[in-house]
């Protein structure tokens, strides 16, 4: 069976990168990616990219980067599924080396908020919900969120500081990766002072919005150069699944189905419990979503997910760590990159190369990207191959 | 080798749907597909559209749809390529089955041009140019056709009705085609007589923007119904290839270096040569393109694909028919999901059911799919199993 590895990876710094374009931050992801492969020729392109035919007016990144990284010639092509594009880029790549009808293929992970700014930015990021009946009453992603975990609190008896922990844990992480948005730790008394943006949810609820750009160079494992120096992580479970961008049409809207059932299917593909699972990428563009994919993944019983982060169990040494490079809160969150930042991320510690932030012994991680509250889930298993 | 088999074909009439939204046309669309399938049942849709995010503040489609027709719970995504989406759907939909990790995988094509008008389509077409260095200028496709068309005509001699084949052979098989926009023969005169648009491209040297959705079912052979009875149509060929976005970055502007190379491997892949190809559908957007196409895949020689229109070559009884049932000029262009419509047409032919239209005896096709001047193009072989 075909074992699809990942060869290279690259990553830009997140954050407001006001001076320079999309194309140069793809440019700049791409090529630390091919050069990280030992130099293997592209054939195919796959970018992930969540708001550039609003945010920049520009639609058809796929040619337009495959000519800018001096690829012209190759099959390019965008993929979107809202915030989780990066991971449904990776799971097309994937797909494309599987068939055996792409030997090399380039997943990038890229997103612009900088092109435009403020209500311009909510306004493209509510593209994700449902325009006809959420948007359209003028419903944003965080106001959503912020009614999910209004009523999470209510049904969970959550205290006003319930969720800290996931900003806390996303900050103390963010502090050594160099290239996070944010790299300072914070107490407790910085979440409780925060700043309130819609009723739960605050300033550190809810991860920033920024540029950045992340690539990974996929291949089989028996066409890896020769000279192959790097600790190899292979991909041995692919999913993805999704469900109703409207919350009003679930049946529960505090289940993401999704994130269950991806998740499922990636550890079945791989042969794999989730007790070896030894880190977890979550999608924590809000914290809400990361207590309800612990529960749906199965880290937590149902109303619990909160209490995981409360009680230290997703730190570094915890239970199962979580955002351990900073996460999407401090990290950032680079749109239709956020998900390609995750593996680079899960690889990086697959590697052992993850420095102050390094899980002791990482063999396996799970990695979920999600767009809209996992009204698209798409899950990955990352292992190391020894 | 995994063969992959169209199982079922579907579309909508294409038009101005002003009553009916984009979900509703991508549910007709996918529901007719389906059924004609003998019910197979989806693990997988790869929707092809262009512009919702911008003409129908929507983007997340795949989710979206999925949940719409009924299939929750599948994987869902969008693929983007311009004016290639749909074609470029269909090779995302080819690879997921081709991996054998996805057994029935849904392509659906769908555009909602009718959400939006006038000078808010004409920008969202334009995110297809490369924003910084043609947009920005006030390029449009239309205007960059324009000036392709006149380059063509100045280096080849051609007099100022020399494009009339193109529109002729499309509106005479437009005719017959009750899914078609124009269903009216069109004679010389009409052309002749026609509004001038952007000098010296007229009226009928460009497809209507125009509402429509398509879809194919696509699986594995072994997988068909035990009742199957429909005339079988498999993809043997499948290939993508990009190139520049902006023209003044090409060494030749009148050279479709993308039609040519990704039909070069699609044929390839399948095993045959330009001879054994039946008919062709490709992407007239403007006429201008079909001349380059029909040069760039070598049915004529280099400044000589107008005469085949002018000469009648083209026709349902000519040497390489093309647009059989009406292609994007008369049946009309509906964005993302104009590759889909090839797809369905070119099935139909091959399965012996296209009537009036009807190629005698095809068995092969090949279709083409543009995104911009050819900055994507994305090729495929169908060919009827008998």
């Amino acid at each position: 069976m075909t074992e699809v590895v990942i060869a290279g990876i690259g990553q830009t710094e997140v954050g407001e990168h006001w001076d320079i374009g999309l194309r140069d931050l793809a440019y700049a992801a791409l090529q630390d990616a091919v050069k990280d492969s030992g130099g293997l020729k592209p054939q195919a392109l796959f970018v992930g990219n969540m708001l550039a035919p609003n945010l920049s007016n520009q639609a058809h990144l796929g040619a337009l980067i495959a000519d800018y990284a001096g690829l012209i010639g190759i099959e390019a092509v965008t993929v979107e599924a809202a915030g989780a594009s990066g991971g449904a880029a990776i799971r097309q790549g994937y797909l494309a080396v599987k068939s055996g009808m792409v030997d090399v293929a380039l997943v990038l992970g890229v997103e612009k908020f900088t092109d435009k700014i403020g209500s311009d930015v909510d306004a493209a990021l509510a593209t994700a919900s449902d325009s006809d009946f959420e948007a359209v009453q003028g419903m944003t992603p965080t106001s959503q969120a912020a009614l999910l975990m209004k009523r999470y609190m209510h049904e969970n008896d959550v205290p006003s500081n319930g969720f800290a922990g996931f900003a806390l844990t996303a900050h103390a992480n963010g502090a050594a990766n160099k290239n996070a948005m944010f790299r300072k730790a914070i107490i407790p008394e910085t979440y409780a002072k925060a700043e309130m943006v819609s009723d739960p949810l605050n300033m550190f609820d809810m991860a920033p919005n920024a540029d950045g750009a992340a690539a990974l160079v996929l291949t089989r494992r028996d066409l890896l150069p020769s000279n192959w120096q790097n600790p190899l992580v292979k991909i041995s479970g692919s999913a993805a699944s999704s469900d109703t961008l409207a919350l009003h049409d679930r049946k529960d809207m505090l289940c993401f189905e999704t994130a269950q059932i991806s998740a499922g299917k990636a550890m079945n593909q791989a042969g794999i419990t989730l007790d070896q699972i030894n880190f977890f990428e979550y999608h924590d563009a809000f914290s809400i979503y990361a207590a309800l994919q612990l529960e749906a993944v199965g880290f937590a019983l149902k109303g619990q997910g909160w209490k995981l982060a409360a009680d230290g169990e997703i730190g570094l040494k915890g239970r199962i760590p979580c955002a351990t490079m900073g996460g999407m809160k401090a990290r950032g969150f680079p749109g239709g990159a956020a998900g390609v930042y995750q593996a680079v991320e899960a690889a990086t510690q697959l590697r052992g190369r993850a420095e102050a932030n390094q899980i002791a012994g990482a063999k396996t991680a799970l990695i979920q990207s999600l767009g809209g509250p996992a009204s698209t889930a798409v899950s990955h298993i990352l292992q190391r191959m020894d």
